[in-house]
């Protein structure tokens, strides 16, 4: 999330009660988690093994639960506990003030967006014209709509993300990551009945423009999806992932998480995603593989009586 | 779609700016996409490769882009773009006129019957006797529920079909085809939680008397399905298919579009359903096979490893 | 469910016009079917494949359709169709009174909880302190939620049991068992946007405390998951299901009816549970099998080709 103003590094030191390290003139202008970093962002990091991906990244700031050695002109931040000082930093910054009303009055409705009955539009959201949004629709704080957008009855957006730290050693076993993103719908994407789009973690969630999606679709937090995609009902896709333009998921495909689908590529219905794939090609199975080859192998399986017939010279019961 | 009265075909070229070929006198009752017409429909085609079924259907009147040859009493209305015509006509005919109550007043609703709170019922929707339409359902307009009929809460009955025109030669690259038809609900279905329901793009989704269906379900556009039948939780199925009586799908099978399973079939939890089966037998599998069959196959790769020491002399590396 | 006095058996023999045997002076203190029955109870039984169960269960009173043999202490409730009058006991104890307000008066809601714009309380519903129950979700009548619960948009907690009595000699092909248990969802619970998490046929669906669910996700009636669980996107659990401690599943995976799943075991995405699997391991496949055995499989099939080429001499055409 971007901050409305800088905020000094003194500042936030004093805040969340940390130790300062490096450049203490610095200010952030953003807060984000590592997957998502921009210059001039806040991240946090608690783990050893990711000290030097977050120390070496973009971020300006680090909140980090040990000293330890740093580029010039950035700022560590020293607590003990770096997840919670995170937290604390997202709440201050973007508080969860539930709207009483159906749509906010900090909500902005462009011009022949039609609202029906029964949707909710949260605080600080921004629909552009022309939208359809159908009953029972809900849109929650900060997202943003395009123009020319159409919501089917039912559907969330900017749920928040599925994304938790696991805490082995506390009576709270998995202790939420609370998301401070936005879900982002561009211009003439149509989104089905009941789908649910989360909200990003700290960044956005993209639905790129003249993608359509049918009915009961997931899209996880912080998924970005390219334009002019087609999603058949009952697709699943799980966070962080990038979808490029073109590409089209037949139904109930089930896409995993923090990889890419290539340009213009198509998964065949109830296939598995696992890991990144091209491009240009077809894919069928769980998980995935070349449609064709995938096809052979169902006859290839066929044959396997007839191979053993003829090596054990007597046909296996079944 | 039914017209509420016959509507002479000048009246129409007129309307759309149309040429005019064969039967001038002719008058049309109903508008409908090439897999539902009937007699006095209105039709469009746009590419030569559907011409002749197109212009030999049982329509009436067939909006076309090139004058060609027709069987005596046909008229043809020739446009440069007829796709773009016929959505003129959708959207004369059955204009989107959004209700702003939770029940329009077009709204028919039968005796002894519950609408919760936040239930949404669109115009012209008619409800029979001695239903439940639970909290936050959406009915959209023009759908028809019959007598003794429940649906559970945040289901919604008639959202848009998922049915786009390809435009790859235009800034917009999918185009929406309006959907002006209904869905049609018969006696004592019941429908579970958080379902999806599509109206037809111009002729009606039907759910036959009796049958169940479980939460999260999906039921594409057009789709017909018989009589008692029973559709377990995140069962999918796609556009314009048919489904005969006393179907059974279990959890999250997944069917294709424009196909036909025969009276009385069984398809076990996961499988997909590609291509028309036949009623009377069980299937799993995706793509689905006999389910005996399938299951034997399950077996006869476990002994794969058997085979190759047979015939390789030694195990394999795995 | 439970009784809020306990019913003198005579009373019940009246009510449902039943002949009576056995201890005729006994109370009945809940109503269950089979699978969930206590010392106390009323059950019914109307095959005699399942006299015996039912008779020598923990149940005190049996509604049954033939006098049959029974133990001392007993009651024996005649009649001719016992389903009817299980029924009618059940709609008599918990008859459905539906809520006209979005938060029924006799709801009891704890302190900071945040209630959001179109969510439905019903009666009855118990919600603890510190929730949040977000816009457009359904809570039905006589639900549990325990305390820090936070309940995505859209999410439907206490809808029917897809549960129906087969009669294949009248009009109505199924037959409602109506719903009367509850959904009770414990301490730390999250649950994603647009889930349904069924009631009770007459016991209780629980969610453990600390498990997080993320969208799209069923779960069927008297299923009863464990604590600190992750169920991922579009996962299905059928009813009566037994999810242990701190198992997690992947996306789109299914589980089916009455089965257990041990303690800490791991499903991978699309995998299908057709039977118990043990606690601690990690299972892939439909149906599932050890995860790393169905990896191999996998192998094992891309190698018929280079099995047939050596016995039959020659490549196979594909």
């Amino acid at each position: 999330m971007r901050l409305d103003k800088p905020v000094p590094v003194k500042w936030i030191a004093d805040f969340i009660g940390a130790g300062i390290a490096g450049n203490t003139d610095a200010s952030a202008t953003g807060i984000n988690e590592i997957h998502k970093v921009e210059k001039g962002d806040i991240v946090f990091v608690d783990h050893p093994k990711y000290y030097d991906t977050c120390i070496n990244s973009a971020a300006t700031v680090i909140i980090i639960n040990k000293k330890t050695e740093y580029p010039d002109g950035k700022t560590l931040l020293i607590v003990s506990d770096p997840f919670e000082a995170y937290l604390k930093l997202v709440n201050h910054f973007r508080p969860f003030n539930p709207s009483s009303k159906n749509i906010s009055d900090s909500a902005s409705i462009g011009k022949n967006t039609v609202i029906m009955p029964n949707a909710f539009i949260g605080n600080n959201v921004i629909i552009g014209d022309d939208c359809i949004i159908h009953p029972n629709v809900t849109i929650l704080d900060h997202c943003v709509i395009g123009n020319n957008v159409i919501i089917q009855a039912g559907t969330v957006i900017g749920s928040d993300a599925f994304y938790y730290n696991k805490k082995t050693n506390r009576d709270i076993h998995y202790k939420k990551m609370n998301s401070c993103g936005r879900a982002v719908i561009e211009d003439f994407v149509e989104i089905g009945a009941n789908c649910t789009i989360d909200r990003g973690v700290s960044g956005d969630t993209v639905i790129g423009a003249g993608t359509k999606i049918d009915n009961l679709v997931h899209i996880g937090h912080d998924t970005e999806v390219g334009k002019n995609c087609l999603f058949a009902g009952q697709v699943g896709i799980a966070g962080a992932t990038k979808i490029e333009d073109n590409v089209i998921l037949w139904g109930q495909v089930g896409v995993s998480k923090t990889l890419t689908i290539g340009k213009g590529a198509t998964v065949y219905a109830q296939s598995g995603v696992k890991d990144s794939i091209d491009g240009g090609k077809v894919y069928f199975g769980s998980p995935v593989e070349d449609a064709r080859e995938k096809m052979k192998e169902l006859v290839w399986i066929k044959r396997i009586p007839q191979l053993w017939e003829k090596v054990m010279g007597k046909k296996a019961e079944s």
